[in-house]
């Protein structure tokens, strides 16, 4: 009798083999944009020293995953610090750890990809993994990097989720530099202060520090009059300029017309230089291929609040906006100063792939097929022609048509029930009196049509299938 | 200035983009034979719980990792054991308690491959690794499982280490009936005892046991007259008896005089089992397009004593056997009885990727090459033809040839000598001389070689180069 019970475990997503099939199909697609850009393919251990994860601080360094040997883990735990381990929650910190480690054998502009898994102990709820594949692309300069490198993201976005099939998308494109040139111009700070009144007196007794560009974040969620409130009473902004932040926050109009109004405001150096940045990534991602109706300018977006320092990516699906962004990423200063005496600035995007399909399969966007690859089988009529199936089935392979025979000692219709079960589309029977005629009958399970087929010819055949 | 130090983690291999190229392209030549043969791909989560992994025993189970989150690490390790979890230490633990847990949504037999990280807390040495990558395929049945299936493996390790070119091989066969079968003919007990002496007094004061077949496989390493005395003296083996079972267990011929021979001993009915089991799958292998020299019969093949109980494999490199066996496997009785009440006998392979690329690194069997999967790079020869760039690249890159275009503003040898130092084998040159005749120039950085190619042909022609 069993003596351990088994059971999922919560946050850990695992597929059956029908959905691992489309969630490799994806993945590959992922990979095969990637490497028509020219990313080099590397992969990091799960592990880092915890002192490299912990270095980076953020809210994911909550969420860290030590490891320990069971073995011993007292002694383990003694350790330390510099010496324990941990898994790590993103490919960005083990990147910037890998190029400082690696810095002298790399070549720069270093341009690579990497998809591997992550670890996150986020508190589980629907939607949220604790262990999920990102899909990473980065370009890292050494010194300087050109802002044709943030051109060329958003066409590698295009490519990847064209080819994904999942309908109309959108990429979402702003500047860091236009908000903060803004809040410059306008001298609202990046940080307020809302004191905490004492419960008794109403005297103020400390205060709760907030980012500015939090509350722009949360403009979509908290309306409109809600954030001009919050800038009038908390961040102390007229409410002329208010205004004017949230006209250009919320100027959402096709890509010419919001640079065209935005080349026109008058806001300062770094507004003008971010709305100039804006203009040239947008002008080459065209010559890229990026057609107007799959990018838009959107001065809304604030993601990566403290990382990202230059253009900003999100991917949106048009009929299925609450999936939220599927691909994201931007622009970084400084990638690894906390490991190497170098600048090293970079551009990059992530593709959340367990997310991205476990939203995908819940909204319908993708549906499972086949529960194996295998293209064609043939079927066992007669064991004295074992050695022809075999014969065939390698030729077949050969051919690169994946191909099982069935192997197992069983009934006609147990063997034709497994391929429909399967959803294996082809089905090849061959008996000696077809085998004397040279041909084999194929069985396309889609539609119940049969076809005599000349053995000679059945790779070719089936290749049209 | 850098404030955390960045430095390897011993037994954590990471590896160069160059070498990260060659691994990902095994990977893929792995992947493509297993999927030739209908194997559909599973995933499973890094982590089991820790009684699941402890359930099998052996000697892996000490080398664990558990997992902790950081922030709240006391919370967790006082949790009960059947809610702390585990890093896995190999795939088959977790396929058991996958089958099992999704039992009724498979198809039997299934057949699955995973090609996953595994982690062991091994003490670091040279060739060993705490975090690997193990390729799997099995096939698992409900109940009962048909030998065919034993045959299909050498095939796909046929057609694996044929493409991977890493020279000749030879596929090892056993089944562990014949050996059993011997032993059980003889009476020799499959565990003996050695006393331990009092070091006064002399007498036995106890007593050490150790699995007989594990004298067999030490057999290579201490010889054969030191084995011959460990069976004569500690498990009581008449000489007779042993020059027998020495002469199976040494007999390396050819296929088919050893397997003549076998069927000559007279050693019982589990003994002509295994042989009868060995002659049905070699013939089958043959069928299925294995060469005679890529396989050989090897009774002295005592791999998984515990596990298997038929059929067992090992691959060796003729040239390097010094690496070991770098594809393994079995048939074994019973997958997942500690999970669930079903018989589910199975077969199955793994190859230790991560390994077996530093292996035949290490012997030269291997050598690196690009540093980028680059095969062509359009140079920036002036600014005013960079949506030209941009469009070649993409019409390029929409032929299937992975293409850089040069993006940093930077003199032109500055330009080449990144494509050299990348290993790109092709560079495109354009300026507005060339476009306005319609052509660009195309040079073969591996032998120079320069040609003037219409910009129309450039996909065609890149493609034949």
């Amino acid at each position: 009798m069993p003596s351990v019970s088994v059971s999922s475990i919560s946050g850990f997503k695992e597929f059956l083999p029908e959905e691992q099939i489309v969630l490799e199909r994806m993945k590959d697609i992922i990979r095969k944009h990637y490497t028509l850009f020219g990313f080099a393919p590397i992969e990091v251990a799960a592990v880092e020293r915890e002192q490299v994860l912990l270095s980076k601080g953020g809210e994911n360094t909550k969420q860290i995953y030590g490891i320990h040997l069971l073995d011993r883990a007292d002694q383990e735990h003694g350790e330390s610090a510099d010496k324990r381990l941990a898994l790590h929650f993103d490919l960005t910190v083990p990147l910037a750890r890998y190029v400082a480690q690696n810095y002298g054998k790399l070549d720069f502009p270093f341009r690579r990809y990497q998809i591997q898994k992550v670890w996150r102990g986020e508190r589980a709820q629907e939607g949220r993994f604790r262990e999920f594949y990102q899909c990473d692309i980065d370009v890292i300069g050494d010194g300087e990097l050109g802002l044709l490198h943030d051109a060329e993201m958003p066409a590698v976005i295009h490519g990847i989720f064209s080819e994904l099939q999942v309908g109309k998308f959108v990429i979402r494109l702003n500047n860091r530099k236009v908000l903060n040139g803004l809040l410059e111009h306008f001298r609202i700070p990046l940080q307020f202060t809302v004191p905490i009144e004492s419960e008794g007196t109403g005297e103020p007794i400390g205060g709760n520090t907030f980012n500015t560009l939090g509350l722009i974040d949360k403009m979509e969620k908290d309306g409109i009059e809600e954030t001009r409130r919050r800038f009038r009473d908390h961040v102390h902004v007229s409410d002329e300029q208010v205004s004017t932040l949230l006209a250009v926050l919320t100027f959402k109009d096709t890509t010419a017309a919001t640079l065209k109004w935005l080349q026109e405001q008058q806001c300062g150096e770094l507004f003008c230089q971010g709305v100039s940045e804006l203009a040239e990534v947008v002008g080459s991602m065209r010559a890229l291929g990026v057609p107007s109706e799959s990018f838009t300018i959107d001065l809304g977006i604030t993601r990566g609040l403290d990382y990202y320092t230059g253009t900003v990516y999100e991917t949106t699906l048009v009929n299925h906006e609450s999936i939220g962004s599927v691909c994201s990423g931007g622009r970084f200063d400084d990638l690894a100063s906390t490991f190497i005496d170098r600048k090293l600035p970079g551009v990059g995007i992530s593709i959340g792939l367990t997310r991205l399909f476990a939203s995908l399969q819940k909204h319908g966007v993708i549906q499972v097929g086949p529960k194996c690859p295998s293209k064609a089988i043939i079927f066992q009529m007669s064991p004295q022609l074992r050695e022809d199936y075999f014969a065939q089935a390698m030729a077949l392979r050969q051919a690169g048509i994946p191909t099982e025979v069935y192997l197992e000692d069983r009934k006609f219709d147990r063997q034709t029930k497994y391929a429909v079960k399967k959803r294996i589309p082809l089905g090849i029977f061959l008996d000696a009196a077809r085998k004397e005629k040279g041909v084999c009958t194929v069985r396309d399970f889609r539609n119940g049509d049969e076809q005599s087929v000349p053995l000679k010819d059945l790779a070719e055949y089936l290749h049209r299938k």
